[in-house]
C-alpha cells in the first residue's frame, strides 16, 4: 500500500533542505548580527492559548486535538503567543529589554492554496520591553537585513507601514464606535484579497452608513502624510500617531532604508493583538500576497497573564517568501560535498574503514564508496558526489599502507593529477 | 489568565536553546563530515503510515486528530516511516546509494516521565540501497563520532551490538514458531525496565514452557561469541549470524572504536521494522535508559509500498543524550554575542541607527541600547550582553560624527581603553 503525505505539507529532500537550511542560516546570521537570541517553545500548545483572546471560531483554522483527558491540544498556528506565554512565566527574572527571535515549524488548517500551506516555517523577531518608536526601527532594519542578505533590494520588494492608532482614530472621527474598530480592520486587511465590490458589501454589513463608507474610501486613497486632511490632521489623537509615523520614517531614513519604505494607511494586519505602527512587505510587481508582517502589540502579554509590557515585532513564513526568491533565482550557492572519496579495489573494508577514520579524525568530510563494484563505477559516484579527491585503497600495483590519490578537478584547474601515498600522510594539507 | 505549557513539552529559554543549537550543530557537522545530506518531511503523517506495520494499538501512544474529510492526522512519533515514504515516492530517480540525515521535531503520546517527553528532537542517520555490514559499520561510526564530537569516549558510553537473526535463530531452535519471534523480542526489549520475575511472567504468557525460557535465561547469559555453545553454532543460521556479526566488529576495529563496542545477545531493540544487526548505546555507569539505538530495517520500503531496498541507520533523541550530558558538564563553551554595544548620551536615535546601520553593513554584531537612560545604566547592560565595545553616541564633549568607543575587556587584558572616532571608521578592523 503506497501513503501518500498530507494535503499541504512538504517533503524536503536534500535539494529543497538546502534551500531551506539556507533560508534558516541567513535568519539566524542576521537576527544574531543585531543582537537577538534564539528562542523556542512546543508546536504543541492549550488550545485556549489561541482562543483566548480570538474566539472560539479560531479553532476551525487550527489543528487540534482532544487528549485522554479530555484537554484540547492546538499545532501553533504562529509563535507569538508561545512567546508571550514564555515571557509571562518569567517576567520578574528576564534582563529587558528581551531581544528574541525564533524559527517555527507552524500550522494552520486553512484551504491550501498557491503560498497558503497547512504547514510552514515562519522567522519571528521580537523585542520586548521597548516603548516608542525605536524598537519598530529596529525591527524593521532587521528585516530588511535578512531580504538584502538573501539578495533581495527595495526594487524587489517594499515596506508597507502603518499604525493602527492612525486609521483607528481617524475610523472614530467619522462616528463608528471603538468597540467596530477591530471588526473594520479585519474587513480592511482583506483589501488586497477580494474585490472592491466584495469589500464595500462588507462594510455595510459590519454597519458602516454610505457616507461613512465614501469617507472611508476618501481616506484609503490618501499616499502621503500631506494628503491626510487639515481637519482631520487637527485631530489630537491622528496628530499624534502622524508624528509617531513621522519619527518612525526618520530613523529608517538614518538606517539607510528609506527607500524599501513607504507609508500606507490601510496596512492594518489581520490579527488582532497590534495595538500600534503594522507593516508589511510586499513584491513590488504585485504578483504575490503579502510576503510577510509585523507590528507593535503592547496588549499582548497582559492577555495571557503577565503584566502589561511594550513588545513589537514580526513573524516572515517560508512559503511566499520561497517563491520570490525562487522567482528570482535567488538560492543556496554550493552544496555541501564531501573532501575524500574512498574507493577500493578489492572490497577489503577493513582498509577503507581504516582510511575513513584517519581522515574524519583530521576534520575531513570524507564519503566511503560502500559497494565496491569496478573502479570505473565507483569513480563515477565520486564525481557524482562533488568529491575533490577520490581515495583508492588496494588499487593494483601498490602496496598498503600506499593508497592511490586522484584529484577530481577539471584538468585545467590543475587536476586530475594521481599519486601514491601512504594514508596515514593524507588529510594534514592540500594534497 | 495563565496559560500553561501541555505536559511533556519543553519551553527553550535562550541557555535551553544554547545547547540545543550545539547539539543540533555537532550532529549537522558530523553527519556532513561522513556525507550524509540533510532531508526533512512533516511532522503530520497520516495515521496509517504507523498503524500500517504496527498495527491499531500504536495509535494509542501517538497524537492523532480527524480532519474535516474524517481522515486522520498523527504527529509523527519517529522519522523512519517519513523517510521510507519519502525514498519509495522517488525510487526509481535517487541516486543510490542514499546516504540521508534528519533533525526532527517528534511526539509521542506516552506517560511523561524522567527520560520520556511527549515532545523531542531526533536525529535520523540512514544508509538506503547498500548491503553488508559495511554499512552498519558505517552508522555505529558515525554515531561514536557524533558521541565523540560532544565530549564523550568510551568511558562513559558503550554499543551494544548483536543481530535480531542470530537470537531469532536461536529461539527458533528452542522450538518456538518463528511467528511468535516479534512477541519475544517485544518483551526482550523491555529487560533493562523490568524485574527478572516480571520478564519471566511475560514469557510464560507469551506461551514459553519452563524449559524454553530456561534455555532463553542460558542464552541471554552469552557474553562473548565464544560463549556461545556448540551444538547451537552449528546451526547454519547462527554459524551465518555469527560470521556477520564477526565481520562488523572487525569493521569497528579498523575504525578504531572498538573501545566503545561489546556485543550484547540481548539487544533486539523495540521496534518490529528492524531485520539484521541491532545496537544500543548505553551509558557506562548504568543510571540512564538506552540513550539510543538503531539497526538493520531491509523490509521497511517494501511495507510502504517500495521495491525491497536493504537500510540501516539509528534515531537519537534529545532528552536521554541531554540529561547525560548535563551530567558529565558538557555544553557550548561560549554564548552568542554582540561585538558592539552603542550606547545614547541624548537618546539621538537618528545617530544611534545611522552607527548601528554602518556597522551592520561592516557585517558586525550590533546590539544598539534602545532604551537610553544614564551612561552607566546603558554599560551595565552593555557588559552583561558580553559586548566586546561599547560606542557612545553624543558623549558630551565630542562632536558628531566623533563617538566614544571604549573596550570593554577587562584591564588585564589590555583594556579598558576608550578613544573619540569617527563612526565611519569603525568597523574595518578591531578598533
Amino acid at each position: 500500500m503506497r501513503i501518500q503525505s498530507v494535503r499541504g505539507t512538504r517533503d524536503f529532500y536534500p535539494e529543497e533542505m538546502a534551500l531551506r537550511l539556507w533560508l534558516f542560516e541567513s535568519w539566524r546570521r542576521v537576527s544574531r548580527r543585531a543582537g537577538f537570541v534564539e528562542v523556542d517553545g512546543p508546536a504543541l500548545e492549550p488550545l485556549d492559548l489561541y482562543t483566548g483572546k480570538s474566539g472560539p471560531e479560531i479553532a476551525d483554522q487550527l489543528y487540534w486535538l482532544e487528549d485522554k483527558s479530555g484537554r484540547r491540544l492546538a499545532l501553533r498556528p504562529e509563535f507569538t503567543p508561545t512567546l508571550a506565554r514564555m515571557i509571562a512565566a518569567r517576567q520578574a527574572s528576564l534582563p529587558e529589554p528581551i531581544r528574541w527571535f525564533n524559527i517555527s515549524r507552524c500550522f494552520r488548517y486553512e484551504r491550501a492554496q498557491k503560498g497558503r500551506l497547512r504547514e510552514f516555517f515562519q522567522w519571528n523577531v521580537d523585542l520586548v520591553g521597548v516603548e516608542g518608536e525605536v524598537a519598530d526601527a529596529e525591527c524593521i532594519a532587521v528585516a530588511a537585513d535578512a531580504l538584502a542578505e538573501l539578495g533581495l533590494g527595495p526594487d524587489d520588494v517594499e515596506f508597507r507601514i502603518s499604525d493602527r492608532r492612525l486609521l483607528g482614530a481617524l475610523v472614530r472621527h467619522l462616528g463608528i464606535a471603538d468597540a467596530k474598530v477591530p471588526q473594520i480592520f479585519q474587513i480592511l486587511d482583506k483589501r488586497d484579497k477580494v474585490e472592491a465590490k466584495a469589500l464595500e458589501a462588507m462594510l455595510a454589513e459590519a454597519g458602516l452608513a454610505p457616507d461613512q463608507r465614501a469617507a472611508l474610501e476618501r481616506i484609503l486613497a490618501w499616499r502621503e502624510f500631506s494628503d491626510i486632511a487639515a481637519g482631520e490632521r487637527a485631530t489630537p489623537e491622528v496628530a499624534q500617531a502622524v508624528e509617531s509615523l513621522e519619527r518612525l520614517f526618520g530613523l529608517l531614513k538614518a538606517y539607510g532604508i528609506d527607500s524599501w519604505c513607504r507609508f500606507d494607511i490601510g496596512t492594518v494586519r489581520g490579527l488582532d493583538y497590534y495595538t500600534g505602527p503594522v507593516w508589511e512587505v510586499h513584491d513590488r510587481k504585485g504578483e504575490l500576497r503579502a510576503i510577510f508582517g509585523g507590528g507593535r502589540y503592547d496588549r499582548l502579554l497582559a492577555d495571557v497573564g503577565g503584566k502589561p509590557m511594550a513588545a513589537c515585532g514580526f513573524g516572515c513564513g517560508d512559503v511566499i517568501l520561497g517563491m520570490l526568491l525562487r522567482d528570482r533565482g535567488l538560492g543556496p550557492e554550493l552544496k555541501e560535498q564531501p573532501e575524500y572519496y574512498i574507493a577500493t579495489w578489492n572490497r577489503d573494508w577493513k582498509r577503507v574503514f581504516t582510511v575513513v577514520s584517519h581522515l574524519r579524525r583530521k576534520g575531513r568530510a570524507v564519503l566511503p564508496d560502500c559497494r565496491g563494484g569496478t573502479i570505473l563505477r565507483q569513480e563515477k559516484r565520486a564525481i557524482e558526489s562533488g568529491a575533490r579527491f577520490i581515495v583508492t585503497v588496494d588499487d593494483k600495483d601498490i602496496a598498503w599502507p600506499l593508497v592511490r590519490v586522484r584529484d577530481l578537478r577539471p584538468a585545467d584547474s590543475g587536476g586530475p593529477t594521481s599519486a601514491a601515498k601512504d594514508y596515514r600522510d593524507l588529510g594534514g594539507e592540500p594534497e
